[in-house]
């Protein structure tokens, strides 16, 4: 790819009121689905998928191309067009499709704006909270327009963890989450893009998740670290396109790095 | 205890309603702690407890002495007072305190009435989502005045289970549960007293959970029973003050009966 300046802070306010107007278009077709009989197919992953994972990404493709024709798209349900554009947009219409299908409100849709394969924006909207996540490069995260800010957790046995489910992790990784979470103060499940939100909020300190996809924390970057968070693969390294799915998101560098220590001395 | 008419449906009526001034007193006042500052000290018991659990309850059993004088109340933070009365009143002031002081809004405050030892009236308040389940014994179950319905499922295959974690499962009871989850259709945790809610409305065919106190599964019996499920200790025996806090709850008698054969296989 070439080179090319980073996004100015006039480009990334348009893509961010763009990205809220996407958000408020499709809260109402996800939130009428919710609770109403679906029927659930489920994906070569093994994943559950509803008409309304599928209504709500093809509305929101539909208004992506409406609106910056030139942009790609890469999207859980439809996959990928004009993948090589300088501005490709991330989307999961419905994160947490498990909750989303028993009732659970704990449900997202999740949007990421990507300039030249890095993610500049991020959205993580929970539609029957009324709960709006919105984080951009060189700003602070906000909840609903208010400035929101991680925990200045710096040790483990003071760290409350969450993880969506022991289930998303296999193998060596399982007993890499186990040593760690027996060093933490307080580990809890269930949530989805809901506990990267908390995170960012300075509510919980750490989450670990494995089995994650692009589509599933491409949008929680740009809202952690605009909240000055650290999110990462287990190595430390960024996250992109093509990470294995790994992912640590911590309130304070500090934290961020104890925690590592523990999965890495468990999985080596 | 000597033998005495059950409630009419004019003093439930009354209690019901009484209830609901209960749970409308003290929302305000649990939602005003909710990710505020706040120190967490620990019970014995090693559960957390907050000012927000300790306040909400003073102002139940105030508003119960006031009101209902020759009442007993039994609570989770502050024990219990005239237990032997015909009525007595079981509280927990916030079901979920690991949800509540991790900002997560899937916790609750539940309130049962017992009837010489048994709960003939019970209720699920969610304060966050303003979402108050009822039960009240010959009547039908309310989600916010509606009436509610558990599901038709009957087979494990088909059953979405949930409950608040693996970690209330201890020894033989955590290989019982593993057995189940590997014939159910789908497994989630998180939730405490929600996960009962969701159950009474359709959404979740099983919860199974151990460790139970009776102020956390008193007040779910007649909002499960009112919504046509069953709920019994993992011997399929009525729970009470005296059961030693393993549950079951099912949407319909052959899922419970399935449910509990499983258990009981692994057990044994």
């Amino acid at each position: 790819m070439q080179t090319s300046p980073p996004p100015t802070a006039q480009q990334l306010a348009a893509f961010s009121s763009f990205a809220q107007t996407l958000a408020d278009r499709v809260r109402p077709l996800s939130r009428q689905w919710f609770r109403h009989p679906l029927s659930v197919d489920t994906k070569a992953d093994e994943s559950p998928v509803t008409q309304a994972d599928r209504e709500v990404e093809a509305a929101l493709r539909e208004a992506i191309a409406s609106q910056y024709p030139d942009h790609g798209i890469f999207g859980e349900e439809f996959g990928a067009s004009h993948a090589e554009a300088e501005w490709v947009w991330s989307l999961d219409p419905i994160d947490g499709t498990r909750a989303f299908i028993s009732g659970n409100p704990l449900w997202g849709t999740l949007l990421a704006l990507l300039h030249r394969g890095r993610p500049v924006l991020g959205l993580i909207d929970i539609p029957m909270l009324a709960e709006r996540w919105l984080g951009a490069a060189g700003s602070p995260a906000r909840l609903n327009g208010e400035p929101c800010r991680v925990s200045a957790c710096t040790g483990l046995q003071h760290a409350t963890l969450y993880a969506t489910s022991p289930d998303i992790f296999e193998g060596a990784d399982m007993a890499a989450f186990e040593a760690l979470t027996r060093s933490v103060r307080m580990r809890r499940y269930g949530g989805d893009c809901y506990s990267y939100g908390l995170l960012a909020s300075g509510h919980v300190d750490l989450v670990v998740e494995a089995g994650l996809q692009p589509y599933d924390y491409l949008a929680l970057m740009p809202v952690i670290e605009g909240a000055g968070g650290v999110i990462t693969d287990w190595s430390g390294q960024p996250l992109g396109l093509e990470s294995q799915g790994r992912v640590i998101a911590a309130a304070t560098p500090q934290l961020h790095r104890e925690a590592m220590r523990v999965l890495g001395a468990a999985t080596t």
